[in-house]
């Protein structure tokens, strides 16, 4: 329908202005499935042209929209947008008015990405500062005001010195308020009650909010968004109410103290605001591919916000979430990362003029020889990944095809008082999950007070500050260090079960969390190592007596960037996001020696990232860009009608009648159908889509005179030539997409996903000598992949 | 020729070996322009197979390449490469040498880019030593040892104290060796006119070497890299004499004091390399595709070193250069970046073991208020821009026309005998023009003894180091503001001179210096405002007496940016190399505001770069992604033969002579054929290249029995049926591509425009109702093009 619009009797004098009158009502509504279309065509119809004949010339409402749960064409998508420009364009020449008209058009996708940014900023900051004040709400109250959390409190407070920043009187615990014990086992024991009530009051309410008012807010909502980028459509998805709930949902979850992170979640938040902003210009509203430049944007102001990590948000956007990136969205994508980035230090919720929670800085260069430990902790990425990855789809399966799935809210408030439980007794699970990584990748200083920090110090040294050299364990380091590995064991375990529960939640963070650990213990066990046989002849070329040479924090934090990676195949992103982070070229190399090693052992055991195992297992028509197609067949082996099945559904240009092709739709459920010279010939001139047929249809019954059911329908530019008593004709050139995207049957199947990929088609027809020969759809293509690859192909659930 | 390999009855046993053997021959001989085609046909020939019908199923040699300044076929190259990997897989599982052998296949890619990364380091390492000590030469000689620079000689003698850096005894000016002068008018001008002499003696040296040994080693080469990298063939340019010439002249120049950069050319110099290292393996060297993944890599390498900015490097190359840039190869290039940067800081050139020169580190925040002045900066930086790029390509396109390209050697000679006359007396144009950026950038410090930071210490304040409050300009600043002015203009007009000589010039330092050099006045002049006037009401909010309020060094880097920007129309990996220059966010808002504020300025009067505009003026077949198609034609206005022009010359399929198909190619220059079943039905069957058609006639009529003039061609799979006495038939369908591209003739151009463009093409056949009605070739869309943007479509040269 859409060249129609090219075709040369149109060019002086398009119908733009009524297509978008029309159009606009649509994206009002995103959580209608399918709106009463009847009522609209006729509604539309009586605005109709005079001339019945060219009755359908005149566009009809609800034409180039897509249905829930479908594919859009991407080529189509940017032919509406050229010749929406195009219009604009030529109008801005006729008058000022016009012409700001145009600058304003011009300039709506920076305010877009300027607003989103500042949405996502401002999202992100009050979501900081909430699970902040919730997460030790599960510990007590401040009496002063019961809105500040625990450091605030204090802050405020006169009566303590620097020292004392956490011991203040305002600051009771909940033993201290209600039966004002601060120390003893009962005291204890009513503070561990009051956790596990928090928490599961928290998770209760988080499930409750996302089960009645927006089912789609749970998850980390990555592999929908791929999925939408890459063309699917999935309606309020994104919608107010989604971004709304997740947002408080969100905030509930983390402080209930689950082992999920909020990082995930917050591109979906981006999101959702991206496609907010882009309803209200209708640049963006009316067009579905440009929408999705908007919603790329998001992803990376969303990653921007929960790493403080711009550049790192943009190639996160780049490599993992979107699909079509075209360099002016990477443009855009940086200036909202950095507007959400700015956005979120205005509101300064960490309270240290930095972006991130996990800012470290290093004092000591690391040596060749710790590439061993990294490439170790790499090794353990992977492993992780491929772990957690086969678990956690394991038991969402389960869930998905047991009773398990019935009760979702049982089910979260058993594994938050699971993990509640278990959490409280150990200091490094009852903390908040990303101040356990921020004190795992800190460096021991001088000011350090965290068990962590307990070393033995020599007497005799006086060195101050920053290059203490490495000194043996004390009893505080060897504590923690089995209570960290008890929390490993844990993490571990609770996380395949957290993630995936009708709840936001985001992996990234625990991820992180098994890394760090992981590799906190290897620096520890290195760091005395070093220090008790510093003339072993590994160490002796680079860790003298009395030297700074191992930092454990280094450690954590490639084992952290190795975990994600494992879990999520990110590499440039995932550096660069670590680079960020700690702000020098010189610990790349550690990160990146981890990041590829992780994802060499995670890819040797199965391909799939976590985003792209949930995309399966939901059956989302996903066509991954980094996939590749290496197998021989070529596209007669993939088209339908197979050998042996009945032949293809056509429509024939000019010899069908009106009640053939209604008898044709009832009886099919395809999205269009070919259209042929004749039977015989077999020659291809074009597509019609069947929605767009249905719509015609109707409208022309209802509103044209002399259609009936034997009326013969044409698609050819003069009317067939027919017995002097036969019915009126129906022309319906106008519904024809005289450009199909066509293929010869020869053409190796490598190429023709090449093709679908890189123009984003939803069905491709297939010819040999100019006769139509089959179809292949987005669905064929993706069920081919997954049968070449020894998947069950049914599991493509959508077109 | 691609597809047949994967027809079915090929599918079992392809003949890919053979393939590799013979077409290993052409890339070892890079600057063979057009090789003995019949020597070589009639060797493989001798090795062709028995039975004569069959003949043309064996392949020949020089199939699957292309010839000199001709486009490629991307999607071919995806294919052959998908196919050589399908070989490697399946023979993988044969024994374990073959196993070993696809593991090393599949590695391959790291380890060329670790070559490429390690080679790039080392010349860039090697470049930057070379300069040091010749640009030193000019000046002077270190008696110790000659090949000692001016700072290297100093540190390495024991006379000097720390103080005296600058003057050791062992470093005399040529006037104290030649003539024991040091001082005084005639010690001056000799200096002086060994200055000029030396200039001339390295340019001439340098234009000479290009002239003889390496005409492409020229030039920046990132227009030709571009192009290159869009697909299209120019053999040598990236072969190893243009890497050795390209290299020692980028050293003779850049000593010479000629202005110009060596950034650009690094860019040439690692591309070099890359396709060096390619041409090793043959998973690269065979593919043409494979390879300019490979260049990309290379491309990021080259920038990486270039600015000590890895990441810059790796979105310079996506941004800017590259076209096929999947995400594979954006692993690798960050690889690629990461291994040249740190084989840099390893033979650290700059002994500061930073990997730039003017690396930079402020004290003070910048305000709100100086976004003023910076945006002012953005507007000089985007009309500096159109300035250069109009006057440069205008004097370009003068020296292609006219008497002056004749000269190229005196042309560079006078530029430089210009050059060096006008710049000695001015110690910012004397000095080399990366150390001239560097002082501009640097904050004024308390040991800073520089002109620019001669301001009036107030004798009461004794604060040290760091923060130094605003003071009053001294003499010396009111002198180095008018020196700065005049250099300013100076280095605007020789700049454009300059650029496009038959030299390797680069004009990244050019730009940057000209930036920082209005960026700094501005700076000082904001500056001493603030300072004389902090009661104003712009100052008074920000600038209180006695504090550091004003940067200029953040003005020069500003402006510098901005410069850059206005001529190359980077925008995020511009923002990213200053960040990485910098290494904060502090300063992102700045640098991106006059980065945003020039390019829109400079796109108000001309969307093209400078790349771009040397591209067109070249006339190469380059397809930018950034330009967006939005006129309303179809492909039936672009497509050849237009109306009144004779019918496509096409071949039938199984009724057309030998001498019928040789009088087709002599007549005609077409690179292909579409195959039709017969002149009358006019339906498409497949495409017949050229080079393949010549050749496999050739190598028929030579080895082949009873292959005569009168011999009928089929391309069916079985031969026509044909009468009892007619000579015998030759079968070409190997060579038949059975899958060309077609597009019906309504489909809109910027359809069209899209899958050239996405997919790579070079041709497209036109079809309606399945009849092939013309052709359209990358050429064709790329006139049409120039065409509708106004443009003389003459321009373009190539195919």
């Amino acid at each position: 329908m859409l060249t129609n619009f090219l075709l040369p009797e149109n060019r002086a004098h398009g119908s733009y202005s009524a297509m978008s009158a029309w159009m606009s009502f649509f994206h009002r509504q995103p959580l209608v499935f399918l709106p009463d279309v009847t009522s609209m065509v006729s509604a539309a119809a009586m605005s109709g042209s005079g001339n019945l004949m060219d009755f359908l010339d005149e566009p009809f409402p609800d034409v180039g929209t897509y249905e829930d749960f479908h594919t859009i064409d991407w080529l189509r998508e940017k032919s509406r947008d050229t010749d929406r420009h195009r219009k604009i364009t030529s109008k801005s020449k006729e008058s000022v008015w016009e012409f700001i008209k145009s600058l304003l058009d011009a300039w709506s996708g920076w305010v877009v990405m300027l607003l989103i940014g500042l949405l996502a900023g401002t999202l992100a900051g009050v979501i900081d500062l909430a699970v902040d004040w919730m997460t030790d709400l599960k510990e007590g109250v401040c009496l002063s005001a019961f809105w500040y959390s625990h450091e605030q409190c204090c802050w405020t407070s006169n009566e303590t010195t620097f020292e004392d920043r956490d011991k203040c009187p305002l600051w009771q615990k909940w033993s201290e308020l209600l039966v004002n014990q601060s120390e003893g086992a009962s005291a204890y024991i009513l503070n561990y009650l009051m956790y596990i009530l928090w928490a599961l009051l928290f998770a209760f309410l988080a499930v409750s909010l996302v089960r009645v008012f927006a089912p789609y807010a749970c998850g980390s909502g990555i592999p929908e968004i791929k999925t939408i980028l890459s063309g699917f459509i999935i309606r309020g998805y994104l919608g107010k109410w989604t971004l709304l709930i997740k947002t408080v949902t969100l905030v509930l979850v983390v402080s209930s103290g689950l082992s999920l992170g909020k990082e995930g979640p917050l591109v979906h938040v981006a999101c959702c605001c991206g496609n907010f902003f882009s309803s209200l210009f209708s640049k963006y509203s009316k067009n579905e591919g440009k929408r999705r430049e908007v919603l790329s944007a998001a992803a990376a102001a969303g990653v921007s916000v929960a790493f403080g990590a711009p550049i790192g948000g943009v190639l996160f956007s780049l490599e993992e979430v979107s699909y079509y990136f075209p360099l002016k969205t990477l443009w855009r994508s940086f200036f909202a990362a950095l507007v959400a980035a700015f956005t979120l230090r205005s509101i300064n919720p960490f309270g240290n003029s930095r972006l991130v929670l996990f800012y470290v800085e290093y004092h000591t260069p690391w040596y060749m020889a710790e590439l061993f430990p990294f490439i170790l902790l790499g090794v353990f990425g992977g492993l992780w990944g491929t772990l957690f990855i086969r678990c956690n789809i394991a038991w969402c399966r389960r869930r998905k095809t047991t009773k398990l799935g019935k009760y979702p809210v049982l089910e979260v408030i058993v594994v938050t008082a699971i993990t509640a439980i278990i959490a409280y007794p150990n200091p490094y699970t009852r903390q908040s999950t990303s101040e356990l990584i921020s004190e795992l990748f800190n460096d021991c200083g001088a000011l350090e007070s965290s068990q962590l920090c307990d070393y033995i110090n020599d007497p005799n040294m006086t060195r101050p500050v920053d290059d203490i050299p490495d000194r043996p364990a004390g009893v505080g380091v060897y504590t923690a260090m089995w209570q960290l590995a008890l929390a490993l064991v844990f993490k571990i375990v609770i996380t395949i079960f957290t993630f995936g529960m009708k709840i936001p939640s985001g992996l990234f963070i625990p991820s992180m969390a098994v890394g760090a650990m992981a590799g906190r213990m290897v620096g520890i066990g290195v760091e005395q190592l070093a220090y008790h046989h510093h003339d072993w002849i590994i160490f002796r070329n680079w860790c003298r007596p009395g030297a700074d040479c191992v930092t454990p924090g280094l450690y954590a934090m490639v084992g952290a960037a190795a975990c994600l990676g494992g879990v999520t195949r990110m590499t440039v992103s995932l550096v660069v996001i670590m680079f960020e982070l700690t702000g020098g070229l010189e610990y790349i190399v550690p990160l990146m020696a981890a990041a590829v090693t992780s994802k060499w052992v995670a890819d040797a055991f199965g391909k799939e990232g976590i985003y792209e195992a949930h995309i399966h297992l939901n059956g989302y028509p996903f066509l991954d860009v980094k996939d590749e197609f290496t197998h021989r067949t070529l596209a007669t082996d993939v088209m339908r009608p197979r050998r042996g099945e009945p032949p293809l559904s056509v429509l024939t240009q000019d010899s069908m009648t009106v009640e053939d092709v209604e008898t044709l739709i009832k009886e099919t459920d395809y999205n269009g159908f070919p259209v042929v010279v004749s039977r015989d010939s077999e020659r291809l001139i074009g597509f019609a889509q069947r929605r767009e047929l249905i719509l015609a249809i109707k409208n022309a019954r209802q509103r044209q005179e002399g259609i009936v059911s034997n009326s013969i329908m044409y698609f050819t530019e003069e009317p067939p030539e027919l017995p002097a008593n036969s019915p009126h004709p129906l022309k319906l050139r106008r519904i024809l997409n005289l450009s199909p995207f066509t293929v010869t049957d020869h053409t190796p199947m490598e190429t023709v996903v090449d093709i679908f990929r890189k123009l984003g088609l939803r069905q491709c027809l297939v010819t040999r000598s100019g006769r139509l020969l089959g179809i292949i759809t987005k669905k064929d293509v993706l069920r081919h992949m997954a049968q070449m690859a020894n998947q069950d192909p049914e599991s493509i659930m959508f077109n």
